[in-house]
């Protein structure tokens, strides 16, 4: 094997033998026969092993065999713990997310730091079907079928034309010790019935099925590329960026064909894989919207806007009558003066007197009105918004200042009647928007 | 299962509640359960079933049942009777695409004879997942993943959301009967095993496992779409059709990122799978060709040409001192004349005195020379093309007259010297080409 390893580096990662590279090394079976593979050819590199303190001793005899096998191939190492338990809390991720994120951060931190241009991993040709097989258990698309590619700008996997059981029997022919994961035990349900059971059984419909597999993986490697390339330029012509969202005209959308194709493609990066959905919403009613679990895509007159989800909001602040200025939601100054100046959409008067203390600004309600300055009687706020053109984002985005449960300004945008200066007034109150 | 059915068709076959449809019927589990839902659907259609004579008395017995069936549901019947075997041998394919080619082509006829626009089959979601399999054990692409279409211009597949397992209750709780299929024994191994073994442990991985494979599938095929019609656009592009090749600059494919995977998308439907070949060829030099199955793909200075393998061909015809005319492979007329007329690359004078008969056509042969007219001593024949710009498929398809050893003639473009009219010159010989 360790020729055939050889005569594969030189033809497909001609890189490795040039330059220095970084190996990640778990202590597991793959890595470490890796770490003996790169170096019985002679290449030169470092090895950086992540410690997650997710495993008690376990982890730390980990990293102490990882300390041993360095000095034992007499490479330098680098080591890093990391408190994954406190990544999870904070980033709200799982595990695996935690530990991947943690470790790629490091990984290009290191090679930043000591210019290192390649990560070597140890991805084999197992790896790729049992994740296959995984994500198709679940339902997937294209790319969770189409596997770890063999290179890409930062990583090279050596590794991946070879099976666990070639890695494992070269293990054994030369001695070599490694350790055994424990990890994941929640997720090595589903891998080990994967590996155990299904795998065997798919390796004995074909002399060569691995191989085949890994054929058929670059074979879909390659229409991901082109179908990326495809709708990456589709959507540098449709998709317009309007500050945090993004607007799509439904005429364009609906010349794309076949439709249901291209709305999958389009959208199934933010989650929307049920495309007859969105098929259904460009030629919906305005104001109708469909949400994945990410995003939002809403029907705007001749358009779809999709924005994200925003993380649950506090929906309403109250403001004392000591209160002089505020930054959440809306940054404002609010002062007593004596005389009024210039006013405009970011500068208000009101009648002080009329208020009850203390105000609220909160969003929009259903029954929502108000007495629109410069109107006669009132109006419907829903119908004010659609008068005003706005989208539904810009909708729920409007903060609406009240006294009790009349609505006393919506913010930036019009004076309520009951609340303006008049004759009578003895106190002014002036609200700016910073 | 029978509601579900019926909603399954009014909300996505409508067509078929509307139109007589045609169903294929073999007689087996799928066909004879759909055969009965339609019916209880109260849904018009008519059966049609093929006996491909390939299995004696089964398959008389197969098409006896069939015919009881129609009877008891009251349904119309058309039976054909194909011989299969006599097909396989005409048209050297395998029985299975025999039986596919007669069964859709009589399947065609049928419904434009009787204005019948829709055919249904009984496919169901273990086919698509057996297929998935087979197709993933030998090594496929994209579309040996993505399944067959629940609809098509022609065909519609109302059962692919059902599983053989329901399929096969329903018929045993509705005391259906039907015939087991004996069937391509050969292939029943891998598919049974597939069937048997492997798919009920796939199933166990996730509760709703196939209900999630079709989703899949689904997402692949929008994917299939997509990169079918990008790739259909490039093509229109760049492939110059001219005569029986096509011409591609290679410029233009140089131009294209990833050109691998683009070499992939381009080239795989004419059998090129390993595209790494094909990046290399476009930069090789003039004349390298690279074969699959069925094309053949040539560097010709700044194009790639490519052109399907030609069945094997005579590569040698004898003309004798009688004929007068031939017509193969060549069309062209031998007279004895009195006199030199005009000259041109379709008329030619020959002294007849220093043929050899019988003289021959054939192709080119390694080490190849003549003496062209109008020019001094000897030239090799590669040279000869080669000076007249002649791509490789150009050269194949060149015809040389030949006396004995030497070339008399490249046909249509040049005479050799040694047998050109002189003073002495007795007998004139005329070749006209028609």
């Amino acid at each position: 094997m360790q020729n055939e390893f050889r005569k594969h580096i030189e033809e497909h990662f001609p890189e490795l033998l040039q330059n220095k590279f970084l190996l990640a090394c778990s202590g597991g079976l793959d890595s470490v026969v890796l770490a003996h593979l790169c170096n019985q050819c002679g290449l030169d590199f470092s090895l950086a092993h992540c410690n997650f303190q997710l495993r008690g001793t376990d982890s730390d005899q980990d990293e102490q065999f990882v300390r041993e096998l360095a000095k034992q191939l007499n490479k330098s190492l680098w080591v890093e713990h990391f408190n994954t338990k406190a990544y999870v809390n904070d980033h709200k991720v799982s595990v695996q997310m935690a530990a991947r994120e943690l470790r790629y951060d490091w990984f290009k931190d290191l090679m930043a730091k000591h210019q290192i241009k390649t990560l070597v991993t140890a991805h084999h040709a197992d790896d790729n079907l049992e994740t296959f097989l995984i994500n198709l258990s679940r339902g997937t698309g294209l790319k969770g079928l189409s596997g770890i590619p063999a290179k890409t700008d930062m990583i090279s996997r050596p590794l991946l034309p070879y099976s666990r059981v070639q890695l494992s029997e070269y293990a054994k022919e030369n001695n070599i010790q490694w350790r055994e994961d424990r990890s994941n035990a929640e997720t090595k349900y589903l891998r080990n019935k994967i590996r155990h059971d299904i795998i065997p059984l798919l390796k004995e419909t074909h002399p060569t099925f691995l191989h085949n597999f890994q054929t058929t993986q670059r074979n879909l490697q390659q229409i991901v590329a082109i179908s990326d390339i495809h709708l990456s330029n589709l959507k540098k012509e449709l998709f317009r960026e309007d500050g945090e969202v993004v607007r799509i005209s439904t005429e364009a959308l609906l010349a794309l064909d076949p439709i249901g194709a291209y709305m999958y493609g389009l959208f199934n990066a933010y989650g929307f894989t049920a495309w007859s959905d969105v098929v259904q919403l460009i030629t919906a009613m305005s104001g109708k919207e469909i949400r994945s679990k990410t995003h939002r895509l809403l029907k705007d007159r001749d358009e779809l806007i999709l924005g994200k989800i925003e993380e649950e909001q506090i929906n309403s602040y109250t403001i004392e009558e000591t209160t002089t200025a505020i930054e959440e939601p809306v940054a404002m100054t609010i002062t007593l003066v004596n005389n009024i100046g210039e006013t405009g959409p970011d500068v208000l008067y009101i009648d002080k007197e009329t208020l009850k203390y203390p105000l609220v600004l909160r969003k929009r309600q259903k029954g929502d009105y108000f007495y629109p300055l410069g109107m006669q009687g009132r109006k419907k706020l829903s119908k004010f918004f659609k008068d005003e053109k706005m989208d539904v984002f810009s909708k729920e985005k409007q903060w609406l200042l009240c006294s009790d449960t009349d609505i006393v300004w919506v913010v930036g945008k019009r004076l309520d009647n009951r609340f303006k200066i008049t004759p009578s007034t003895k106190k002014i109150l002036k609200i700016t928007l910073n």
